[in-house]
């Protein structure tokens, strides 16, 4: 199955539009596992088995892995996930971008050495530097669009030609970039009227929607702006809002429940 | 020292504007190499030996070692450069981008991780996710301007309110982001008018300036529109002209010979 068949099935199967992150912080996590070979693995393994029920994808982020030495904790919950859970899609994120032959080594490490089913990409330097994942058909190219951060808006928000940068990242992606029918969007939680607009301009493009839980979007929105005409195309992200919603040796069943409940949310806004 | 004052120190001990690109290819290296353990270290090893005297800085490119699952080698790389030459700054070249929590997690891996003197970033998602990099006052930070890739310009050079997106990140850079003297710009050879232009713009900001060699840019103007008042001012990256000169066992002297020459053509075309 391509990426885009397997996050059809798994939010169907799951009946849920919820992603979870798995950005682990070693000094965050419960003092049970903390101390373990290979913590942020097993902390993950026991989010995973809590929460595959409840969601449609797992997010891994690339940097907590490579900012605390632990690459081999991320191949192992990866695996772990295609392993426990092969129905539910991993999205590597990444925001990799560099010209053609090293834009050709991160699509290795994400796709061969990782074999995540999806990853997101930064369009900064244009569509050369996105090629080399988008020829790789079924796997997922989810692009920086009008990301989640306070100051997104320093170059996305700037107005060429009467349309914003981020408004052009999402023509190019539908009209020139999604050749293979596999790219995707990243459109954060906290600009809803942003998520909105995208929507319009892109009616069937998935979105990625990182930014409810501790970055303060708004769900009820995300679903109502964000939801194209089937009622599916956003994959909503939390991370710290599940992963550590219980900070003691419960952590699992608590980020078990808090999954259930985001999803349960999610659903309640989708008629 | 800080990255800024080793830039200085090494570009005028070795009367040297040049940077080596240490980005190998495990099916590219010679055979007398390919088959060691750490055989990405190994060739870099003696690529370094044989280039020391004659650069300024070297740039490893993290998409070779985390495609070909050979971090080791890249922390191998970086320690032995520290070692062997200590007065040369080490690039990471990894062009970061990501919500400030999750960048604070990369600025560990490029400055404690890998004991980077300076990374490279992308502007894209706006001024907090840079700050955990310019914050370290001693690291340089180098932020993607104008790239020098074919299709840098889809979004570089949209023209809001009568300049350029790149033109944009040059003025954030020099009057936002540069709060600590540590911000750099990168700026494609291949895009000589640009390149002169933002000197024009930032007449005290080092830039990268990748794209000479394999991607076909011109030395001569480089110099001519890139150097600032002093000569300085510009790290002119080659990789894959300078590493892969000569094919045979005989490559370490090759790389030496045409870093030098390198350096000397630059030379050439300064005061």
């Amino acid at each position: 199955m391509t990426f885009m068949e397997k996050l059809k099935h798994s939010s169907q199967v799951n009946r849920s539009l919820v992603c979870v992150g798995l950005d682990p912080e070693r000094t965050k996590l419960p003092e049970c596992v903390r101390e373990k070979e290979h913590a942020l693995f097993e902390f993950n393994r026991a989010i995973i088995d809590a929460t595959a029920d409840w969601v449609c994808a797992y997010k891994p982020q690339a940097a907590y892995y490579a900012g605390q030495n632990a690459d081999e904790d991320l191949k192992l919950t990866i695996d772990y996930i295609h392993e426990r859970a092969p129905e539910i899609p991993v999205i590597l994120d990444v925001k990799r971008g560099d010209i053609g032959s090293t834009a050709t080594m991160y699509a290795k490490e994400a796709f061969e050495r990782y074999n995540a089913d999806a990853v997101t990409v930064n369009p900064y330097m244009g569509f050369d530097t996105l090629k080399p994942f988008l020829d790789h058909a079924d796997k997922g190219v989810i692009i920086l669009c009008r990301t989640s951060n306070p100051n997104s808006g320093d170059l996305q928000n700037l107005v060429c030609g009467g349309k914003m940068v981020y408004e052009h990242v999402a023509l190019l992606a539908r009209d020139r970039w999604n050749y293979n029918g596999n790219a995707a969007l990243v459109i954060g939680a906290t600009y809803p009227e942003e998520l909105r607009h995208v929507r319009e301009l892109c009616p069937d493009m998935p979105f990625l929607v990182p930014g409810v839980g501790a970055q303060g979007g708004d769900v009820e929105k995300v679903v109502k702006f964000g939801c194209d005409r089937t009622g599916h195309g956003i994959v909503i992200n939390s991370s710290r809002g599940i992963i550590y919603a219980d900070k003691t040796e419960n952590f699992a069943a608590g980020a078990g429940n808090a999954a259930r409940e985001l999803r349960d949310l999610v659903n309640s806004f989708r008629d």
